[in-house]
């Protein structure tokens, strides 16, 4: 293929991959396929039988499509359709696992779309000029196996091999993660490793999972990268009395005080352009007329840019012990004190700027200006670990109610044919340019 | 013994009151007797092998200095003091149970102050008027069985005798408390009631559990009353949704407005005069990453006055419904709900007025008008269920740091001294007042 592409000519299957994400909910699907298929959850974790049903027929359908499949030793399947020149694969990847109780869309889009892409290149006898590898990460979630996009976190060698084989699941009798790859059939004999089995680059397409492009009313967010985060353990150290013989004045009371940090901590993330949640909360010695004397929580907190979150959080730390010392208005009440204790940091993704241009370009070949926009993913994804190794971007498409990881997660067929049409023109534009 | 009392003349053994105090500790004391007698704990649990010792000696005490001993039907001992007259018993009374890592004073104060007082009367050969009861009422605590001041409720007629009896103890392996009592040999015979074993009045010696006499620099507490009291579970709803991809204007974070909630409540209460207290709390779906959808917590609210109390809790609820409506910025985010769910509402209790000015003339004897101070008991007595049966009042004395129900618990000898001092005057005065 050489020249420009003549995407007009390309006959497209519309409506097949919105039924095939729904025929493929049965291996997982809660409620029964059919009327209120949309509405129903999928569960399907990963390693689970349900897993190798859908394993099995993903690598059924891309072998009948011409493509050689590789499995690598965490599970990752890498089905390679057939090009012109030898090279390096483009790559297409997301994920067929869900949370317990998931839905049809987080990750099952980015597989099966890719999916789509090599059928259609198939019908109109698109023989690529590099061969696409469309990639099954498994685990993505990290629910069954407490370790989110840990295989393509091997792939990107940031994680052990032996760490991800040795993860224990969460079942009643926790299971080893390097047993059910057996016991499913898929420990693959490929190195799990970037270097042994590259790619050239890696698209993922995906479900933003946050309400902003339908807010906007934007048809397609093309990703510049993931945010910074960062997790502490907060805890105050206040001083346990009696409910009803402690005045007012005299309390030290944890809770009162971690309420001050909670709001402030909120506030100053807001007021910076970030983001910040406490999830979790456990206070003691938790009896109803008893004032409490420590409080844990957590604080995750967000920026689009290092720099801002660790100014963020110098602020919020700053600003908290300044509230636990001086909180207490009497010299009676001994002060308070707070903790932070690091959980975990992680610095912004800044995705490959020639991936995100190739992105835009197919996108503007479809949609007005004003209905893309450039977003930055606020969830994990197996993208972060590629786009560590090889040059990678993802493409977004409207939530419903900006809601996942339930059976409400949800967005329309033309929005997800809107997701597969840019998709397919990424891929095609990378293989062309790849060419030139 | 008529006319005016010539208390300068009554020989008092001073120290013994504090001697006892410590030796009865083995009973349950966690730390070694001696040295440090007064920095160990005590753990004396309602009907267990240690409080049978306790009870077995404090009958062979009171038997020893001429005392006719009941047992009522849920294990309350009156040891009763004979007089010259026949008449109802002039009572004092507390209890001997304690909390599973409760302190030497708190309740344990009142019962062998008031052993103090006969042996005082029996060595000074003083025959009061009328009998005197020294009543160590069960389970006052509700560590063990757990409901508070079950056995002076059963008393007073408030509780049914069967709920009493058929407690479950909070034991690995439960325990009924009737089954209990039988075991220790201290199911007696005589009716648990104020109509059938009636008390002329009651009188009751305890620590204040609170540091606002030690604060103010006040050497005895004539306690006028108990606060009222209400609980509430109030439960906020909120929206969750992933702490990475939902923008601050969009969300219904349930805990930032259970945190806002929390503090305004604690700022009504204080304004009023009244107390507030979050003792638990609660969230789901309690996950680091996960914006929480529901909060629960418990609000404790007390103040001397009921219409007082009333009107913070209205104010309360009102402001926690219009910050839930309208805390959130964004048209995009689902305004949150709150829900007050009443657990209990306890009225104010107001002690018998001659009771009161008893205690009063009894303390002006030995201490300047500045060295006494009228006090609200913010926590629940014995005294609270007399006081709706017959004329009850109680003296307080300070409790360091305001600290009970710990081993940390503790007033000094002369302190302890004081209390017994005013406690012997103020029975003296009353069975007095009582002839006149």
């Amino acid at each position: 293929m050489t020249g420009a592409i003549d995407f007009e000519s390309i006959k497209t299957q519309k409506g097949r991959l919105v039924q095939t994400i729904h025929e493929t909910a049965k291996w997982g699907a809660k409620g029964v396929w059919g009327k209120e298929a949309s509405q129903t959850g999928v569960c399907r974790l990963a390693l689970s039988d349900l897993d190798k049903c859908v394993r099995d027929w993903f690598v059924k359908e891309t072998s009948d499509l011409g493509c050689t499949i590789k499995i690598d030793q965490v599970g990752n399947i890498f089905a390679i359709y057939p090009s012109k020149n030898k090279g390096l694969p483009t790559g297409i990847g997301s994920h067929l696992d869900t949370q317990p109780s998931g839905g049809r869309y987080d990750g099952i889009l980015g597989v099966l779309s890719g999916l789509e892409v090599l059928r259609t290149l198939k019908e109109n006898n698109i023989v690529p000029n590099f061969p696409i590898a469309l990639v099954n990460w498994t685990n993505e979630e990290g629910a069954r196996f407490p370790m989110s996009m840990v295989a393509s976190g091997v792939w990107a060698e940031k994680i052990p091999l032996e760490t991800c084989l040795a993860l224990k699941s969460i079942d009643d009798t926790p299971k080893v993660f390097g047993e059910e790859l057996s016991r499913i059939g898929y420990a693959g004999k490929v190195p799990a490793s970037y270097q042994s089995n590259p790619l050239a680059c890696h698209f993922e397409l995906h479900i933003e999972q946050g309400p902003v492009l339908e807010q906007e009313g934007k048809k397609i967010g093309v990703v510049v990268g993931g945010q910074a985060f960062e997790w502490n353990m907060v805890t105050v150290f206040g001083r346990s009395s009696h409910a009803g013989t402690t005045p007012m004045n005299t309390r030290s009371d944890a809770l009162v005080t971690a309420s001050k940090i909670i709001l402030m901590a909120i506030e100053t993330a807001e007021r910076s352009g970030g983001l910040a949640t406490i999830g979790t909360l456990n206070l003691e010695p938790s009896s109803v007329n008893v004032i409490p004397n420590i409080v844990k929580f957590t604080l995750d907190v967000r920026h689009v840019e290092d720099e801002a979150l660790s100014g963020i959080m110098t602020e919020i730390k700053s600003k908290a012990t300044h509230i636990a010392n001086t909180g207490i208005g009497s010299t009676f009440a001994k002060p308070l004190t707070v903790d932070f204790h690091n959980i975990t940091t992680s610095k912004a993704i800044k995705f490959n700027q020639n991936n995100i241009d190739t992105v835009k370009k197919a996108a503007l070949q479809l949609f007005n200006e004003n209905e893309i926009r450039e977003i930055v993913s606020g969830a994990g994804h197996d993208s972060c670990f590629t786009s560590t190794r090889v040059p990678t971007s993802m493409i977004f498409i409207p939530s419903k109610d900006g809601l996942s990881h339930t059976p409400e997660e949800y967005s329309s067929p033309e929005e997800v044919e809107n997701g597969f049409q840019v998709l397919l023109r990424t891929v095609l534009l990378y293989d062309q340019a790849r060419e030139e």
